[in-house]
């Protein structure tokens, strides 16, 4: 497989990473293995490689450097996230609430679940418009006096729409102000206020005043490369995004979380990361992820400008050559490098795989129920009529993603949108 | 700082990346950077790099393809195998109870605490020997009908003493058979069996027989440089390493899980590692694991041999100048990289300083109360007197632990030793 012919439009699944990110990691791995715990100068030098990653993070994310918290990715972010918000919510409500929607991550859709077959809390999922946003509107009527936690995606991993996270913020600000009038809520605080400063695993961070329920937590793995991040302007509470997502190392991840907000852990061990995440620090990834993020913030508007011409183009000519085709997700609040469509009556992993033949690699999400495999609840949840669409053949429409990246040129788009045309041609003979 | 001048004297601290390992991490950075879970090719190439590294690590664990589930390292290593055997306890069990010993890693300590506190399951820590080794019979004694999990490290951290885990898993298959026999147990078998094979997350797993509590865990992360690591051999239900000991990435780990031993899980995401471990696999770090155990096997025998002359040699030479200084944990059981000493009097993390000045990086484990720090539970708990040892300056006894390591020679322990010397002549000086 020659590496010239490879189209890669698979980005929103995993970006290569940036060789200078690579030259950096490997001057960790060589100078800077020791354990950052260890007194002696190699550790000392390399505990400060990992305090500095992290005012870099602070920095960029308009934080504080103790509210910065180095994880092993996006799954353990949202795990920490939500299980760690319910752990301490769970001394002041006996039966906690949480919000979320019904397109987010599957790593926060599984929590959920689980804590719900548990009967640890009780979910509210609301639903998103047809162009795949969450009115805020909705979430505001969702919050209930026992809500301890709001977790909304900034932008959505398979038809990339944006979620408008400042409005939700400002709703969730509204009605904590309304709480904190009420007697009963006051007293929940000042029980908080005695709990995380009663010498546990949360005391090492700088708990000053008292947090009013409920948190609201982004997972921001998909938006971290294209939209802005500074999390005061946001009014978040938590933050999530890991390296995966941006040209960064795989297998590190970073878990904002605002001065006050409780949070217990979901692992125990070491007093690592002020105490909630326990394990020797991951020093090379820590560093490589820091220089990724410098890296996508510097080129972010340039790239992002770049992306919605291309993926614009992209659009318009698939759109113009087959009319059958489907856009999934509305066209205005969407990330810069995302393309989802419907391919009506055709299987879209037998797509991807012949795309695949022509070394152009992109992922399926297909809406299929026959055999073993399950669909995508993202798309059934912006097109409720998909359950009627299922053909005689056994399947429903399926959807494709092509996720643009760094690499993507207008002639890599053009020779895709070729090779899909004769695919579907191809394809069409068989199945009609 | 010359790096001719560096003695690294803290491998079991954290091992330098080996370079081979290396090379073969910047192959994946560059090639393979697609999601495992993607049905492209380049997808389907990387899925076959993890499962040919899963492959690799059963063959020289004497295990199956299916018993290995790859995580993000020693703390996530003891945390899974706890937690997820506790909860599935959960389903026959009341009162879970688990056994271990007083000298287990941190993030095992911190796991049975938190279990305790939560009042999850009740913990018994056996106590280890003078020569800080574990008498089986007392694990045998501390077994009881509701005894889940037993849960005893294969060489310890600070001191290096091996632990009899043939000879555990021994007593632990009779307690089996005995229990097997009552009536009682055969039912909870059977509720197991249909718990397994439910259709919950465990059931991707191949499941055909029943499992009779307790398991057997053993974290193997400081030994598996050095001894035996078959399972069957072993004798083990779940044994744990990570690359961070073996000169191979920092960010993995396995943990081996024998088939029908039933296992919850501690993050909720995606069906990776047979559903038990979420979260998109880390194929760099996986790959460059299965390079550094193999290359760690490869020279086992020999690199023992080399390092436990070295060590006796060390040990002589600092016995035979210094009168006054004790060897920790017994000499016949222990790594053969590991010289655990006290020197009465002295603060051992200025001794650390002191070292690390002249280039020489060892770690400390002092059983100093004063202030913050906490002292060393190993030490206390192979040196009941230590409480008495205190001297009137406020510190106890200190440790100091020098591990060494493939690159280092008999040049570097006489350089050291010499070094140790002159410090002490200067600090003694200080404190008498």
């Amino acid at each position: 497989m020659l590496k010239s012919k490879i189209i890669y439009l698979d980005y929103a699944s995993a970006t290569p990473i940036d060789k200078r990110v690579i030259a950096t990691m490997n001057v960790i791995f060589k100078k800077y293995y020791a354990n950052p715990s260890a007194i002696h100068e190699l550790g000392v030098k390399t505990s400060k490689l990992v305090e500095d990653s992290r005012k870099n993070i602070a920095d960029i994310l308009g934080a504080q450097n103790s509210e910065i918290i180095f994880t092993g990715g996006a799954t353990e972010n949202n795990n920490l996230a939500i299980l760690g918000v319910l752990e301490k919510s769970k001394n002041f409500f006996s039966k906690p609430h949480i919000v979320t929607t019904n397109i987010e991550h599957p790593s926060v859709m599984e929590v959920c679940k689980y804590l719900e077959k548990t009967k640890q809390a009780e979910v509210t999922y609301v639903s998103v418009e047809e162009d795949g946003v969450i009115d805020p509107r909705k979430i505001q009527k969702a919050l209930k006096p026992n809500t301890v936690l709001v977790s909304v995606m900034y932008a959505n991993n398979e038809i990339g729409t944006i979620q408008p996270i400042k409005e939700i913020a400002k709703e969730i600000r509204h009605f904590r102000k309304k709480q904190e009038k009420q007697k009963d809520f006051l007293r929940s605080s000042v029980l908080l206020a005695q709990d995380v400063s009663s010498g546990d695993e949360s005391s090492a961070r700088p708990f000053k005043n008292l947090f009013v329920f409920p948190v609201f937590y982004t997972d921001a793995t998909q938006a971290i490369n294209y939209l802005p991040i500074n999390v005061l302007k946001l009014g978040v509470d938590m933050l999530s995004f890991n390296g995966d997502k941006i040209y960064g190392p795989k297998d590190v991840g970073v878990l904002y979380v605002k001065k006050n907000v409780p949070l217990g852990k979901i692992m125990f061990g070491g007093n690592q990361e002020f105490g909630i995440r326990p394990g020797t620090e991951n020093t090379a990834s820590i560093v490589g992820l820091v220089e990724a993020l410098k890296i996508a913030e510097k080129i972010k508007e340039k790239e992002s400008e770049r992306l919605v011409k291309l993926r614009n183009y992209f659009i318009k000519k698939i759109l113009s050559q087959n009319s059958d085709i489907e856009i999934n997700g509305g066209m205005e609040k969407r990330l810069p490098n995302n393309v989802n469509i419907t391919i009506p009556k055709l299987p879209s992993d037998l797509i991807v795989i012949e795309l695949s033949a022509r070394g152009i690699y992109i992922s399926e999400k297909s809406a299929c129920k026959s055999g073993e495999r399950k669909g995508s609840y993202v798309i059934k949840a912006i097109c409720p009529t998909s359950d009627a669409s299922q053909t005689a053949s056994g399947f429903e429409n399926g959807s494709l993603r092509f996720s643009l990246g760094r690499e993507t040129s207008k002639v890599d788009v053009d020779y895709t949108i070729k090779s899909l045309k004769e695919i579907l041609k191809k394809l069409k003979k068989w199945y009609d």
